[in-house]
């Protein structure tokens, strides 16, 4: 019998914002894969659970991202770059080995993730894999409070009422950001650290400055937020940066 | 010394997707405040907390939504509809004065709403109602799982990986919806039960039928998850439903 993947938001980054569910199941689970960031040194999904749950006498899986993005752009990359992402891919694959070996024994595994599973979760690349060694597998994803939602809260705005609509895009998205502007009430930029010059412009020239709110970091310990996003400077805005513009 | 709000998302319906923090708090306040639906008849947000939280000596305040639509559309109304919307909006600042009271006495407030309250909230038309009587009010937005995230972890679908770009809409929306089913890779279509046969022809002109599914009540006792869309009768859907096109 193989063993059941729960895949678990633990929420933004405030440990109270993990929901009654993902606790229960975590503390129930003896297995535990966690993912650690390119970005962070540390898998901050781990430590926000670990402040709530107690981990002693777990089995942690420590996942590693895949260096999807820059396989995809294959061709261009040379050198050391490469050799990093093939190194990267290869520390996945052994990821979702581990975790198809535990499930293998019939035992149930968790994977957990920052925010929401749905939403930018690195999750959805392992799935592939692990439902292509294991047709049956039964995968339960539960939800969790998204750093969209957080940010929007902690900014104390409304990201939508009645007829209104939201887009929700990745911040290196900037083809028709221009028309997405226009067109959509709320619109909000993930990770928008590494585009920020340029998104800011865009905001300068269709009058939505003042419109507009960034959350760096929503609901964790150094959490930032800019009313006034004048002063940013994109070399100091942080990888978990959220940026609202609301018309 | 005023009272402080603090505006809680408590879910989309199972009580165990509550977080940790609005059971805290809920627990730790005197006065709450429920919405009383429209569509329903009672306080499904209040039903979803009385499962976890013991209600026994609370002061509850009951909350009616406003008709805004209505208002909005006014001049077109007559009679005993516009009688009605009359009677709605009155009290619904009847629950504006209740809440005004207590935190002029001090006493903090919970106002409860169901998912996240920065989604689709109606509390946000008391806000400016709150503000404008206490302008130095003290409003907390705790967030929570909001009703998209639980209805795509239902389905089992991922909303966006990587580049990709979701749009959330109110489906009575229904103006450029072919060229946002073009542009973005997640649609999600709030509230579609109203107009379920004019998405339905569209996605058939699109091709897109397959890549649909369809979530009632996600995350409630009596959720239905609709992997093939082409047997949903309009008639028979709930107004908690949500769809779910992901390309």
């Amino acid at each position: 019998m193989l063993g059941t993947l729960y895949v678990i938001g633990v929420g933004p980054g405030d440990p109270e914002l993990m929901t009654l569910k993902a606790v229960r199941i975590i503390k129930e689970t003896e297995v535990i894969c966690a993912p650690k960031g390119r970005e962070e040194g540390v898998s901050l999904a781990m430590a926000i659970v670990g402040k709530v749950v107690d981990l002693q006498g777990k089995d942690i899986i420590e996942g590693h991202f895949p260096m999807m993005k820059t396989k995809r752009q294959g061709s261009g990359i040379r050198g050391q770059g490469a050799g990093q992402a093939d190194e990267l891919d290869s520390k996945w694959k052994l990821t979702g080995t581990a975790i198809s070996e535990r499930l293998q024994q019939g035992k149930d595994v968790v994977f957990i993730t920052l925010g929401d599973p749905t939403i930018y979760s690195t999750f959805f690349y392992l799935h592939e894999r692990l439902v292509a060694l294991h047709p049956g597998l039964q995968v339960q994803l539960i939800p969790g409070v998204s750093s969209v939602n957080a940010s929007a809260a902690r900014a104390g705005v409304s990201l939508a009422l009645a007829d209104e609509k939201i887009a929700i895009l990745p911040a290196n998205y900037l083809g028709d950001l221009r028309e997405i502007f226009t067109r959509f009430d709320s619109v909000v930029l993930m990770k928008v650290n590494k585009v920020w010059d340029k998104v800011y412009e865009i905001l300068k020239e269709m009058g939505l400055v003042e419109k507009s709110v960034c959350v760096s970091r929503a609901a964790m310990e150094d959490e930032e937020i800019f009313y006034d996003i004048n002063n940013i400077k994109q070399d100091e805005l942080n990888y978990f940066s959220i940026l609202i513009v609301r018309k």
